[in-house]
């Protein structure tokens, strides 16, 4: 495998709208760029403890750009094609759907992450409720209660902890973000350009001298 | 005139390079959405403090954020394909630059909105400073004796906080902004959805329940 076949990392929590958004274009973007989407699940409450952020962004919003962020959730969805629907509960605690897709089997990563951020985002369900994730294992065929316990064990909860500390290596301050050969893109707003990384486009070398 | 060919708002101070960038696309925006673009310069400054947020922005990022917002100016610069350097001094007052554009004939507007974006965000020129101002005035062939006495005087002072206060009232909180029928649109990075929106794209009407 040479290194512009290396797949395209997807670090994601289910805690976000956007990561939500992205999610849905995953296979659009494997399609368009080639390659492999990577998921690179991870904790952005971990994350966002790690940089000095506020836990909830969108509550630091003025009036006007919650408002926009609002209507820009909205257009994204319609942009996409993609169902979206209010959370009854926002922002809510992922810590265990995330530890519950570590416990899944590899092969079932893909359609797990789906119901999850499918839960979260379009049926209004508790993703914080442990009968939802095990609801949602038992969706999948799998063993629901062997899934849940291992979710709890150490080994999966040392991974998590693993997980959000490379999230940080990779310079993940957010999520969506996408690393492509290194280069990190952040935001469903970014993915022509994530494409476009993909299939070889650099930025003009003269650029890379900017600083502001 | 339809309401439907209301001319595209563009909302922007000189002062943020996301909004040079967007700027190098106003023409292609009114060729692909087949409509006017209306320049609507206002002061950036003056919003923030009016919604009580940092008035430099970059400078209350994260270090990851703040790395991945340098690499996303350049990566937009090459994508436009426009010319970007980091200014000598950012950010800079613009307030006198966006009297001596108030000041300039309407017919001078879209040449002196290119001069002033390119003076700060291409060729490292120092636009808080009346010598520079009044040499770009002159390059349109003006007389700039005439555009600076006129743009210090109190009506155009006056023009600008009305101005400001419209960007208020029109929802902005940021630069660049767009504004198609009433819709607020945040960022180049919306372009492809403000032209789709000028072109009559609606985001689905059973969307419009989302809140968070």
């Amino acid at each position: 495998m040479t290194t512009d076949r290396a797949p395209i990392e997807f670090w994601f929590d289910f805690s976000c709208p956007y990561a939500y958004l992205a999610s849905t274009q995953r296979r659009r973007l494997a399609a368009e760029s080639g390659r492999e989407v990577a998921l690179r699940p991870f904790l952005l409450g971990g994350v966002f403890a790690a940089l000095g952020q506020a836990q909830n962004l969108s509550a630091t919003l003025s009036p006007p750009k919650a408002r926009h962020n609002r209507n820009d959730v909205v257009r994204w969805a319609s942009w996409f094609e993609v169902p979206i629907a209010t959370p009854r509960i926002h922002p809510n605690r992922t810590v265990d759907a995330l530890r519950a897709l570590l416990a899944c089997p590899p092969e079932a990563w893909s359609a797990m992450v789906d119901a999850c951020f499918a839960a979260y985002w379009v049926h209004q369900r508790n993703l914080a409720d442990r009968a939802v994730i095990a609801d949602l294992v038992h969706g999948l065929g799998l063993d629901a209660n062997a899934v849940i316990a291992r979710s709890q064990g150490e080994a999966v909860k040392a991974e998590l902890r693993v997980r959000t500390d490379a999230a940080l290596a990779a310079g993940v301050f957010g999520a969506p973000a996408f690393v492509v050969d290194g280069e990190l893109f952040w935001g469903q707003d970014r993915l022509p350009l994530v494409v476009a990384a993909a299939k070889g486009w650099q930025v003009r070398p003269e650029l890379r001298l900017f600083q502001f």
